[in-house]
């Protein structure tokens, strides 16, 4: 059971809305065992459309359309599924009922343009928009079907929910399962080459895809065949053996981020944690404080981008800085030491690094970056050497001194 | 001149990401005239990425892709355009080059799979990729060009930027100009009421278009034509109106950010800022600082999450805390009060404020924001209601602290 996604309107193309329509449906029918093989996004135009819509046809048992429903003469997409079904418009008692009932709640007065989107294809079965003017609208031609739906996302979401899901649910014979895991901390190629045998061994219905993004390797596993606990089961075996074969990247699964898998562990162990920031920032705590209910466990953050704040605020010692430098092991160990004591927590993290463009020399280019840990369980003092790109190096540094003290706090020992 | 944009991925298929390239990509090429007639994503296969290539070439002058270039095995698509172009793999030395020098750079060791990135179809012209080891492509066939990038967005964006772009630009003979001015502090619909007239006045061919988003509304201008010096004349009209009606919205163009614009009036009088954040959580002063040379004006911060970092680093009083509230007009004066004299500087924002989704209660309810700005040109300080969503809420403060800032900084009399 395949299925496609067309979405209609001239600002996807002109770029000034990105398609986030054709994901959501994607996963929707992905969840149902729908395979999605294609998404395009076309214009407003009737000739375009009624191609589209037949190519579609051709590769797929499901056709999906969004937008070009509206009142508006630049709306078209009710005058070219005509043309492709060769019928005509008919008027729709219920869906002017719906049309009557939302005016009537806005308080607003119906114009002729609202009483046309009453009118729909006479072979389509119209489906009730809750939430808007415009109808959708099912169409079935040699046991194919073609879904007519609104662009306004929260109109197509609810006609999706209550009407498309469980109309089409039942349709597809097989399952398509997701597990994704999250990395940290090695690069893409890197990743494959340690579980390339892992790879290889896969049986066919088991897929795996690398995701990359700064500062993190998605590696996601796809099972599909007809039994959904059968795959749900297999899936379990794989992402084991992941687990097993490179337990010291995976960090989380799915929609888990850094920031709440360290949180979560700061609050099991009930330890307060501050940050220490020169070029990253505030980011990392900014990433912290992004989950509700961090004050539990964040206190805040000294961000001493000055190097006179290093020394007044967080109490490094002029001689270190001198000495060493501010991108530096000694400075960035002192710095987690200054907040510790400064601000009372158990937990730190301090960073000082170089992010770019300038500041770079030979002996410490552009991206070297110290980041020192330091919690009950340990402390550790590591140097790293990003790229070029100053976003990215901020965001590396952020996730790799979050992921430095995750480590140190799923160690069984205290140290302290 | 017509384009067609292909995305090839099978996370864009299952719904895991959604494709934002595709309008990033068609903004880029409706500014250089180029009219986007069709996107299509579809999934890592070879067969599939072929055959669409044929029906995207056949309607379209120029196809771009994205994706599919990575070092991994479900990685195809330059096996697919050797299938297309009907060529083989070579070797390109100075891919090579480019691949080693950035594995230098991290320190990562090279595998077989990161060297097989050096491989290129024999027909294309590479194109050089800063950022990451997949080279970017150009193919020409009958006049028509094909170009393939890395799916990897700040990646395809540098290559479209430094050399599409340039090798594709004056290729059309219409022009599209757009003009985007950037607002802060008024919401779409008020906006929309204010400039009624303006819109309803504008020639056929200038459009306006709003463009909100969370803390900014964005209004763009895009003028259509033969005569690209006379557009731009035109467009110079229209925005020095919208100027002239909304002033004191206004704060920028284009790609301005109010954390540069604000940079750049501290940079131009000498002065120097540090941020005392307790919702904003580090926000501000990740903003500040991820602008490229923001050392020179920006010293730092306190993130105050715990009431007591408020009283003993920055040096509010624990009496007004009791007595009025962390989220109060007396804290956040002493806040900014505070940072000012701990940090030695002569502006600061200070930030207090509940931004959910708890915290919340009937006098203050999750949204309500303190902010105080301090600098040689005045001392303000104000309430804000926001709304339920924290993640909003943190960048609709932040962006309202700066903006405050640079209304300050702007004003013509100095107040010290």
């Amino acid at each position: 059971m395949q299925a496609e996604i067309i979405t209609i309107g001239d600002e996807l193309l002109i770029g000034q809305v990105i398609d986030s329509n054709s994901a959501w449906i994607a996963e929707q029918l992905n969840m149902t065992g729908i395979r999605v093989v294609q998404i395009s996004s076309i214009s407003d135009n009737r000739d375009q459309i009624t191609k589209t819509l037949g190519e579609a046809l051709q590769r797929a048992d499901i056709v999906l359309t969004t937008g070009g429903l509206g009142p508006t003469k630049d709306d078209i997409t009710k005058a070219a599924l005509c043309d492709f079904f060769e019928t005509r418009l008919v008027f729709h008692q219920e869906s002017f009922d719906n049309i009557e009932r939302i005016f009537v709640a806005r308080g607003y007065p119906m114009t002729d343009l609202n009483r046309a989107q009453a009118e729909v294809p006479e072979c389509c079965t119209p489906m009730a928009n809750r939430y808007g003017t415009a109808p959708g609208m099912l169409f079935e031609k040699e046991g194919r079907l073609v879904i007519s739906m609104p662009g306004v996302p929260f109109e197509m979401k609810s006609l999706m929910q209550e009407q498309v899901i469980p109309r089409i649910r039942g349709l597809s014979h097989s399952s398509i399962l997701h597990r994704t895991l999250l990395t940290h901390g090695v690069g893409e190629s890197f990743l494959a080459a340690r579980i390339e045998d892992f790879e290889d061994a896969l049986p066919v219905h088991i897929k795996l895809a690398y995701l990359p993004q700064p500062g993190m390797v998605r590696l996601r596993l796809t099972a599909s065949g007809p039994d959904f606990a059968e795959l749900k089961q297999e899936l379990e075996k794989q992402a084991d053996e992941l687990y097993r074969l490179i337990p010291e990247y995976i960090f989380g699964e799915n929609d888990d981020t850094l920031e709440e898998i360290t949180g979560k562990l700061l609050r099991e162990k009930n330890f307060t944690l501050a940050t220490a920031e020169s070029c990253t920032g505030g980011y990392i705590a900014h990433l912290l404080t992004s989950v509700p209910g961090s004050s539990e466990y964040f206190k805040g953050s000294v961000v001493a981008y000055a190097n006179e704040i290093k020394e007044n605020i967080l109490g490094v010692s002029a001689l270190t800085i001198q000495k060493y430098g501010a991108v530096s092991q000694e400075t960035v160990f002192e710095m987690a030491a200054g907040i510790i004591r400064h601000f009372n927590t158990n937990c730190a993290i301090a960073v000082s690094g170089i992010a770019g463009p300038d500041g770079g020399t030979p002996e410490k280019p552009v991206g070297t970056t110290w980041i020192s840990v330091l919690s009950p369980m340990g402390a550790e003092t590591r140097m790293f050497t990003f790229g070029e790109h100053r976003g990215r190096n901020i965001r590396r540094a952020a996730l790799a001194g979050l992921d430095m003290l995750r480590k140190q706090l799923m160690t069984q020992n205290s140290a302290s």
